[in-house]
């Protein structure tokens, strides 16, 4: 098992990796404070996992919620189910909620712990590759709204992070591969070494060989612990972990939640933001070229869907969060390992992408 | 006009306090982050103040929302109207949220900016006196469920709050009178001096002289201001603002909300506190007196509703506590102006005090 720390002072907190964490009470008893633990899974994962889980916290008043699975269901509705359960069971200001599965998971339960009373802990157990290199680390939370993705939502870190790598054997071969997407997106952003090693090792971590999959974990965990721990609310450098998701976030709602993984549209933005980084000149095409080739050795799309055409994208783009004040703000690539922000770029060179895409 | 500043390190911001304030464009133009703002408020204020309050804004690019009035509106629905609205309009990270009206728009907005795009800018237009002297202040945020009032919220402070004092000209006497509560709980909790003098002064405000409700305004701002400083997210000593609270939500519960407005029932509460503290021989028996004659030259209640007997106030205010966690606590006095948490008293002594109040 290795640890990576989130260093954000008072709201410091550890990310366990490694095989078999479920079910381990040490691991989690420091980090709660009461008696009362709800732990909130969906229906995919339940039958595999929640028992493990659930046996993580049997000294404890455990309760267990189980909603259906899926990217449309991160809605209001669901998060306010989470409070009826809450409050039905009458639980206290010093309870504990315990997402176990994915993004979807992880985001509506951690947006429910910073609401609940306003503010209860909570404990991440993601058990998608997804989750335990992205979602489940630095404390943002949300749900979606018919008219954009975590439109609603919060900053609330988790108490602790429990990475069971074991549970990403049961992942399907499209999940693994979209959970792929968000680890090569560390090695473009700020870590070229990493993305050398990738180029090394993309087969075993998609074998899920247990020695790769666990530094391919504990090296994303690494690289977006540094950048969360600089810039907890994204007001600066943070927004550099939006490689791909401006577009991605534009392919997803146009294509309507679900159709793609979210790692599938990040993967496909992530080209688009090297190509279109090679066209302004930032960056030179061979490397362009490098980040579309690993993508698709990870069989990951790296074109737009047929479905959508070139105004819907940009439509659905300037809705996206990044919009400050009307101008829209990229992620962009001066090379592999160094991501920039950049607000002034030509919008024909943003229109050509997207035709040549 | 003048200013109480709340400090809270970078999350710090002035409240103005003083007649005609709605208008000036000079108090609320350093809070403004964006160009686009959008005004909230309910179908009872918006006929009085809305015009003065879009002028104030009136070279940003302004939206309007009006909500329909009431405790009973201060739902996740509602919450999910002011998304609507936000995302319809594309309002982005920068954009300000202005809550104009009483506690219920106020607690609804703010938690509504703190939630959208995982927090935007608000400012506070608090139109009652309960709004300008409490809850505007502070940054307490919620919505109610049905099981349970504010649970669901977020600590999320105002840019800056505008505490026009002659909008309460508009306030029927009964609402003066309640938010007068408020003022009066102030001096019992830790400003002796404020109490006195709201012994001589009290017609003056209830009569809404200028000066005098200026005066009770500031005074209980700054009181507030210095709590909120403190403790911010109430891990302390800001639980002693819930003076009279316990016992007044145990009212509200038991009439069914609206039948006592919340400084109504609150006043009976301090008056049980007051009695309370008496009876454990924590606070001189003329002492509880003067608290009680204080509130009854208000006209606010000072005795149980006939309809809630011994029993069913126990019972609500055990239920409190459970859904709150832990022990019942309450706030008692050691005198006029030092209010004290409690936990350990003779669970007889609350018995006998509810007996005979």
């Amino acid at each position: 098992m290795s640890i990576v720390q989130v260093d954000l002072g008072r709201r410091s907190y550890p990310i366990h990796i490694g095989e078999q964490l479920l079910g381990r009470p040490e691991l989690v008893a420091p980090h709660l404070a009461g008696r009362q633990v709800l732990v909130i899974t969906d229906d995919q994962v339940a039958p595999l996992y929640l028992k493990q889980a659930l046996a993580t916290f049997s000294d404890y008043e455990t309760e267990q919620l189980i909603l259906p699975a899926g990217e449309a269901q991160k809605t209001l509705e669901n998060l306010n189910r989470i409070f009826d359960r809450l409050l039905a069971r009458r639980f206290g200001r010093d309870a504990t909620l315990v997402a176990l599965g994915g993004g979807v998971i992880g985001d509506m339960v951690g947006f429910a712990a910073a609401c609940y009373q306003r503010g209860v802990g909570f404990i991440q157990m993601p058990t998608t590759l997804l989750a335990q290199v992205d979602s489940s680390v630095g404390g943002k939370t949300a749900v979606n709204h018919p008219l954009g993705k975590n439109m609603i939502g919060a900053f609330h870190q988790p108490r602790c992070v429990i990475a069971d790598t074991k549970t990403l054997q049961s992942l399907d071969t499209r999940q693994l591969r979209a959970g792929c997407a968000e680890v090569i997106k560390y090695g473009l952003i700020s870590d070229v070494d990493f993305f050398v090693w990738l180029e090394a090792h993309l087969e075993a971590v998609l074998g899920l060989e247990p020695q790769a999959t666990a530094e391919a974990v504990r090296r994303s965990c690494e690289n977006k612990a540094a950048v969360v721990s600089a810039d907890e609310h994204e007001r600066g450098q943070r927004a550099l972990l939006n490689l791909g998701h401006t577009f991605g976030h534009a392919i997803e709602t146009g294509l309507g939640y679900g159709r793609w993984l979210h790692g599938e549209a990040v993967a496909a933005g992530m080209v688009m933001a090297a190509q279109m980084s090679a066209r302004i000149g930032m960056l030179p095409d061979r490397e362009a070229a490098r980040v579309q080739e690993l993508l698709e050795r990870a069989k990951l799309p790296t074109k737009l869907p047929p479905e959508l055409n070139v105004e819907s994208m940009l439509g659905h783009m300037s809705v996206d969060k990044k919009v400050l004040g009307g101008k829209l703000r990229l992620v962009l690539l001066k090379a592999i390992g160094r991501a920039v922000l950049s607000e002034d770029f030509d919008p024909e060179i943003l229109r050509n992408t997207l035709e040549a895409g």
